[in-house]
């Protein structure tokens, strides 16, 4: 079995490309919910239904983001009626946020609703929230301005500097139901390309997960999210200036040293390879960009082999 | 100024006609929310909702509920994921919801919010919660099941038999922002023709409001929903036989003659004008079914003229 550590978009081509090469079955993915919001009344879980619906094939690869074939019926009326229309959400996401909001009123765990979607959209892939106590990333910016994890990433599109990231909760967390078994009996643990700061960072936040990783350290594997300094997408290279250990492979080596044994970097960065070596983890340089099929599966493979 | 006790499409289509001879401004609806659901997470206020529409002029006049042009996309797809689908949310109506619960999480009070969307529609009559504080009717059967009321009306089709109504929280209530005020200062007080045992009865539950409108008995006009002992839509003529005082104009006042002096009824009932009489109320012998712009202005017209 594999463990991998997810965020968003880049953890889910991550489990993508790993399911070609193990079966799904055999793919827990532990999913950042330092993002999840409460809007409108619903709880609305981003990287959990990002990873759901790129491995149900229902992601948009025209726009990137959100669902195929999506229509904007209620979110066309409510910015009619002057509500809040800031963070989008299409009728056939809506229907996902209902029927967990629902489901969570009458007494049922995030990781069974979770189980449940992904059954329905016929994924074989595990995912497990990191934990199902609450949890909140939030942003303290150079104006020493509080902002919530939505309004720093929607509202304010990440262009607002930042002097500290706060993982509200995390030190009364504990790991959801499967985590813990996950990360002690993986062959290997692989944290995604995903952001260290604000997706990686607040599952390793629970102390107990934090624990178990670095029980596994020699077996677990950590791919770099940069290419050539920067980030492929979102405010990762910009967080790692503000607050993280910079944004640069030796960065990334110094974010994870003491979890994982290995980071995997892009070619364009094989420079940094001395440095991550000198900041206590081996190096592998590799393509990194998912942006086929086919790279998706080479950097698995790598990511499988080392 | 004219005060008038609404359920739903009844209340609906006696504000409209009353419109038309009353400036807008000078009419206020005190609306029944003991139907008031939460489902999904999101607060669902039906009787709000229908008269809102309807002096809107977005009432689906072919299905005879729900809104004009409505789709159904996020529906579809709840029902697609096994939710909770019992309870059809248009996706249009949906971003009403979405509107309401998210302002009330933000602290706004429903009054306010009910405020907001009439503006929105374009609409100047002024709709009053009967309450803000929580009330929820509720049914015992006859099997000593308790139903709450979407389950009784929607799940149920009210064809099940009850031994009870009761209408929670009543007595703890206080009457929602306005509504004393337009009770003690309307020339007239109509209650529409709604069920009295469902829509209005959950609005006379709370005491404040009970005893404003037994002061103003004398300029209390009621309308009764039967039509040759049935009820036009809905269960008020099987619960005034199961849980009231029979479903008969005679039953009606009954029901009404503490807090009303007059009782308008059908043509066809107008056998039972001297029963009504009998109990202690003026009765009055007119068109009551308003399934025409000129039927429902005729009977408006008769309502203010007593």
């Amino acid at each position: 079995m594999i463990a991998v550590l997810c965020g968003g978009v880049g953890a889910a081509r991550m489990l993508r490309a790993l399911s070609r090469l193990v079966p799904a079955e055999e793919l827990v993915g532990v999913v950042n919910v330092g993002d999840d919001l409460t809007l409108h009344g619903l709880r609305i879980c981003p990287d959990l239904d990002t990873i759901t619906y790129t491995l149900a094939g229902l992601d948009n690869t025209e726009t990137g983001w959100g669902l195929t074939g999506e229509t904007w019926r209620v979110m066309e009326e409510l910015r009619a009626l002057g509500g809040e229309a800031w963070f989008g959400l299409g009728d056939r996401d809506l229907a996902t946020h209902l029927y967990r909001t629902q489901r969570l009123i009458q007494g049922d765990r995030l990781s069974e609703i979770t189980a449940s979607l992904l059954h329905h959209h016929g994924v074989a892939t595990t995912l497990l929230p990191a934990t199902e106590d609450p949890l909140a990333t939030t942003f303290e910016t150079a104006d020493h301005e509080t902002l919530s994890f939505q309004e720093y990433f929607v509202r304010h599109h990440h262009a607002v500097a930042i002097r500290a990231v706060r993982i509200e909760g995390a030190q009364e967390a504990t790991p959801g139901p499967g985590v813990l078994e996950a990360l002690a009996t993986a062959e290997r643990i692989i944290i995604s390309p995903s952001n260290p700061i604000i997706s990686i960072a607040p599952i390793l936040a629970v102390p107990e997960i934090r624990e178990a990783v670095v029980n596994r350290r020699s077996d677990t594997v950590a791919v770099s999210p940069l290419v050539g300094g920067r980030a492929l997408k979102g405010p990762a290279d910009r967080l790692l200036e503000e607050v993280g250990h910079g944004a640069t492979a030796e960065g990334i080596a110094r974010t994870y040293r003491e979890i994982a044994s290995t980071l995997v970097i892009d070619q364009v960065d094989a420079e940094w390879a001395p440095a991550v070596e000198a900041a206590g983890m081996a190096c592998v340089v590799t393509g990194t960009v998912m942006d086929t099929p086919e790279r998706s599966l080479r950097l698995a493979e790598v990511v499988l082999g080392v």
